[in-house]
């Protein structure tokens, strides 16, 4: 039986294994946590990434390792692809990890980005204030995600915060972007080197994470070039699986933001509004398998749940509204799921979302504490 | 966590783990087969359906308990209904179980159905033979599935045969129903008496098993009665969940073949083909849950495998073709997994089963040996 390994094991992870396992594919994680929600519908590895024991297992299990989130240490990834197959390529991880090294790669592709500075020292950071000018936002050049280890500094003193906030490790200053909206492309390359991608995806974010994103998204002037950079990026890396890329819209056209190279939240709506999701697509790619339609079905919204769930069965009675519940324990500021919610066009699904928020301020105002949500 | 329990882990059960999950569901089966198929995708008790401490655990583990098969003991089922709702109701398995009180009910309700005699004998049987003329089928009443206990008979010598055969357990013996084609009805029912159903679908069937149905089947001036048909059969029950009702289609008219009391080979092709699919609509029945739409997507075709599995590989390249594998091993005459083709007409969906067809015999040429193809 064909076997995947994956680096993690949250919904990414197990999203990945519910539209594996249809495919008569075994799917074992490797994640940390005793909790991982992917463990319902794979096996599970329970140790850290680091554990070379664990890894050297989860190697010889699997066909192919893949990952759901891109801090794997590229040593782990190096590690595993000496004795399996690796997809994506770990090089494409080593970029994503590092927003200089990303941010010279877009440049080098002749990927349009906001001006940017390294920045190793408070000297440097005075420099490439004056350069770049306020504001602008001040982020660690790894391990940052969903909107943390970042700072926006508008003026002197944010300057003097931010840096005693976040100084000492290595920097990156960049430019605040003012964008009309921002939106991503789902792209997908297989073995062979074809290349699929979703509809481009217009992208709301709240304090920093995904809360709503809508696909198809109108196509504009400037949002038309998305597809083609992606498939530059995919195309650089030799790449194997799905790529998100994130674009700001302004008055002077596209600005890349960053690359995931993994199935991505922006992506979830394919789910239930593409004829095959990104899930499969990852899948089928990293086995060698050709790539299914990445056709849209109409319109779909995707509403992410952050911290807690509401009752499936007070929203479950719209119509083409698709359930997708992580399994994890309510926490503030933690995703753990969302709604597809699928119309034929642009008005009908306005409609529905209307429909979901006074769903959800009805439970409110019936005293339902936040957990009951 | 809301939790599900199922009676048997093979592919209907492991088919609406995979619904259930992402709706945040926890799903045990139990099933006497280790390797049972579910197994992957929800907890499996491994054990006996008349092990009593085995039923015990799981009705108290499960909010609901259902069932994947008709010939679950009524005296289980009716002891897990002290203990936990079971859906679809006990007393619509005790008639499905039973060819001839099935067949008495459908009577009852005006469900047109070819003439029958129920068998308790040698005499009975040339009775029947004499009255209603060959050819015509000798049953057994009960335990049949797939083709199994069953024996056409065209001439004296056959009933002979038959009776050798079959003789000594309660027996019918109906009429042999020359049909123009057989269809059936997937069609559920809520907690609160909701009734939604799916297209009309048209099956065929070889050596006794499904290979092939298509939906939504072109609906003849006969063929339009088989929804409330159904919807008399859910409503006699108060019924709870999905049932699947089998008609043949005859010159003469509609005549009803037999019910099961659960979701159906015949309703795979929903999964792929229609909004919400009969696993998830099953599920959200027996929670209470309001139910998804049941509305086509163009046309679907669900193909059967059985014994062996092709490469997924040589069909993935199909457009709209998506793949269920049971995970279970190849065995002569076993269902092990079928694919859905979706078209938006018929035309373009022959289309495609000529190309599936072709593939196939393409790698019986290339000398691939039954277990590869």
């Amino acid at each position: 039986m064909t076997h995947v390994g994956i680096l993690g094991g949250g919904q990414l992870a197990r999203m990945m294994a519910l539209a594996a396992v249809p495919m008569g594919i075994k799917v074992t994680v490797l994640d940390p946590n005793e909790d991982a929600c992917a463990g319902v519908v794979a096996d599970h590895i329970h140790a850290e990434y680091d554990d070379a024991d664990a890894l050297s297992k989860l190697a010889s299990l699997s066909d192919v390792v893949t990952f759901e989130f891109e801090n794997v240490p590229s040593e782990v990834a190096h590690a595993l692809s000496d004795r399996c197959q690796v997809f994506p390529p770990p090089e494409a991880l080593a970029v994503a990890q590092d927003r200089i090294k990303e941010k010279s790669l877009f440049c080098e592709l002749g990927i349009p980005v906001s001006p940017f500075k390294p920045v190793e020292s408070r000297e440097d950071l005075d420099k490439g204030v004056a350069e770049i000018g306020l504001p602008c936002v001040l982020k660690t050049s790894r391990d940052g995600y969903d909107g943390k280890g970042q700072a926006v500094l508008k003026t002197d003193q944010d300057v003097e915060v931010a840096w005693m906030e976040l100084g000492g490790r290595p920097l990156i200053l960049e430019d605040f972007v003012e964008f009309k909206r921002e939106v991503s492309v789902i792209a997908v390359r297989s073995q062979s080197g074809e290349i699929k991608a979703y509809a481009l995806t217009e992208n709301q974010h709240r304090k920093g994470m995904l809360a709503i994103s809508m696909a198809p998204a109108k196509v504009s002037e400037t949002s038309s070039e998305a597809h083609q950079y992606a498939a530059r990026l995919l195309n650089h890396f030799n790449y194997v699986g799905v790529l998100a890329v994130e674009f700001f819209e302004t008055d002077k056209g596209l600005l890349v933001n960053e690359m995931a190279p993994r199935v991505h939240n922006s992506g979830h709506w394919t789910q239930d509004g593409a004829e095959v999701c990104q899930f499969e697509n990852h899948i089928r790619a990293i086995l060698g398998w050709p790539l299914g339609e990445t056709r849209s079905r109409g319109m779909t919204s995707m509403v992410n749940w952050i911290g807690v769930m509401p009752k499936p069965q007070h929203l479950l009675s719209i119509e083409s509204l698709h359930w997708h519940d992580y399994g994890k324990a309510p926490r503030a500021g933690r995703k753990i799921g969302h709604v597809n919610l699928c119309a034929a066009d642009l008005p009908a699904l306005q409609q529905k979302l209307m429909v979901v928020g006074r769903v959800l301020s009805k439970q409110l105002e019936d005293g339902l504490d936040a957990f009951d949500v």
